[in-house]
């Protein structure tokens, strides 16, 4: 029913060395959201730490929008250290030492999962556009049908930032008996109007591409459209404060504004480089698929509109993260999510970290968000009888 | 020495019934920051009111980056009303039975002062990136000439908000004996680094599309790159707030999510408007002349870095605007002008105006910017003398 075996990625490894983790391939259909099934579909993950006997100390890592199943080892294609490199490993604040952690390639990305750039057993062609639309639901149940491949009952915790808090709200909600503990970070309960604003430009930039072909590109994507789709979300990522405290109106590599259209500014220079590496590692449909999936995450709305109903079954103890200085997942989501949770008389705690840098402030080294990732992940594995 | 016409429009006419205004082409050049000299060079412009026997009555208003000369009069290629229809006209704010007020189109745009569209006598073709790189302080020289050929000596006031209000900066530092009153409104002495970032990606939107041609295209303009550079920054000119109360999650035409990549949603389908009208009536070459303009403008930098040095000679008094809700152009940043101001010894005021509607809030209906324009516009007329 479901075959291991190691992940196929968009580009060739780059670095050998590097782990390219596993991959599952389930041949039972996976029912999506929009009525159509997936089959087969593959989970592309990787694993750090070692399971215990009783099956007892598993931690589901969700990633963001442009993440992938490597938050703790090397990228393989870029050779890059984990994106969670700070928060998973021996000691660290998820302690692999301790916990068995899990992070699986989100379904409609591009780095083994199945995806927009898969192949169509119909067709024996990339899906395209072909490939059904996903939402956060979807992932979240082809996650669950890995966790039972691994023969894990309930998690002691699912955690992740951003897209990936978002599926730690689904988790809790479709699988309330499969979460001892919950840890969703800068996320939000529903994508707001400007969110959906800021992705439909990153999808305009990519199908006003005449590369991107109506998403029947093959070798060659759309590498122009995908780099103003990145650049246009970078800035969403951070701070006004903190692109003026790194940049300001510092000049890239000249003493004088050169009077013409190039890099000036050091912030243009950064911008770029962002743009550029990321159509090296990425898929454009990916990009349209899982940015979709976002604007349609709306939780509430599988509940009537009733955030606190989309909570009724949990017994999961949860606590939830937001940053000052974070205007795209901003503090009153969180607290949404905090005063659904308090309606169903839920186990909650809500932490507001004072930091200038903006939404990605969860991948940075942000001590108190360390601090409290730790505590809690500690705290869920005591209550578990966890050594 | 200066001709006066009717302007030239990059597109015919569609709105005969509406006035074109005038332009004035000057044979003597326009010497430009960049080093280089623009020659001939035209000012388009409207005007509103009389002017009064003593010319002591003028009232400069300064278009933001996307304006143009038709302040307070139907557009002759859209037909809508003028972008400050509610701010100027009879017993409006600024009173046009009591004021002559002024409007230029800016050096680098393209509804009929000289731009990149414009032809190079060297070439008898349209410039294109031929067009000399301009600056604020290149726009003002070049509005300084008009309001010397229009035998003005002194205005009254000048006015704008964004990148009007870099101009009412400007002029006060570059002719500070020519300025009586100024009022910059949600504006900023320099252009941010987070500025910055957002006008790169609608550049480079652009000039991905491979309809702009390096700058050389005839009649058909790069419209989708264009349209996601007016898409980016539109976003960036309303709040989060007023998004969410204006769209929220809203279905556009539908009862539920399509689960594919059309416009589902209410705020998608307002940008994709933005996008598509922008390009009827603008020109992608203009939108990049005019965003370094404003990328470059760092008033502090001509002065060795001490803003309050480019306010040193002026006498104006000053009045500032800024909205609470305005992100681009933030509070912070017009403080800092006040600041410089108090410096000098300047007689200035500042408001902060609570609004929900972000950096557009200086367009629209706001009861207290309405109030305090008239305010101070009625001040500086009975400081003046003025009936």
């Amino acid at each position: 029913m479901a075959q291991t075996a190691n992940p196929t990625f968009l580009r060739p490894v780059s670095e050998p060395e590097a782990d390219p983790g596993k991959a599952i391939t389930f041949s039972a259909p996976l029912a999506l959201d929009c009525g159509r099934t997936l089959s087969p579909f593959t989970i592309a993950y990787m694993t750090y730490g070692t399971l215990n006997a009783a099956r007892s100390n598993a931690i589901l890592i969700c990633h963001a929008l442009t993440g992938d199943q490597f938050a703790a080892s090397r990228h393989p294609l870029t050779g890059k250290p984990g994106w969670w490199d700070i928060m998973v490993g021996p000691g660290k604040p998820i302690d692999t030492n301790r916990f068995f952690v899990i992070c699986t390639n989100v379904i409609g990305g591009c780095m083994g999962s199945t995806g927009p750039a898969s192949i169509n057993p119909a067709t024996g062609k990339s899906y395209g556009l072909d490939f059904p639309v996903v939402t956060i639901r979807d992932m979240v149940r082809a996650q669950a049908a890995l966790i039972d491949a691994l023969g894990i009952e309930k998690l002691l915790s699912v955690t992740g930032g951003s897209m990936g808090g978002m599926q730690v709200l689904q988790w809790a909600a479709s699988y309330p008996e499969r979460v001892a503990n919950a840890m969703p970070i800068a996320t939000a309960a529903r994508h707001s109007a400007q969110n959906i604003a800021f992705h439909e430009v990153g999808r305009q930039a990519i199908m006003a591409d005449p590369d991107w072909k109506g998403g029947a590109y093959d070798a060659a994507q759309p590498g122009k459209g995908l780099a103003v789709a990145r650049m246009a979300a970078h800035i969403t990522y951070l701070s006004e404060a903190a692109l003026q405290r790194k940049f300001g109106r510092e000049l890239q590599d000249r003493d004088q504004i050169s009077f013409g259209f190039g890099q000036d500014f050091q912030v243009e220079s950064y911008l770029h480089h962002q743009g550029m590496t990321f159509v090296d590692r990425f898929d454009a449909n990916s990009y349209l698929y899982i940015t979709r999936a976002m604007d349609y995450f709306d939780l509430a709305g599988d509940y009537g509109g009733v955030l606190a109903d989309a909570f009724r079954n949990t017994k999961a103890r949860f606590c939830l993260i937001s940053f000052t200085s974070d205007w795209l997942f901003p503090t009153p989501e969180n607290k949404r999510i905090a005063h659904a949770l308090n309606a169903t008389a839920a186990n909650v705690s809500f932490v507001e970290i004072e930091s200038d840098k903006g939404h990605d402030a969860f991948l940075l080294d942000e001590p108190e968000m360390l601090g409290t990732v730790r505590g809690f992940m500690n705290a869920a594995a005591t209550a578990s009888g966890i050594r």
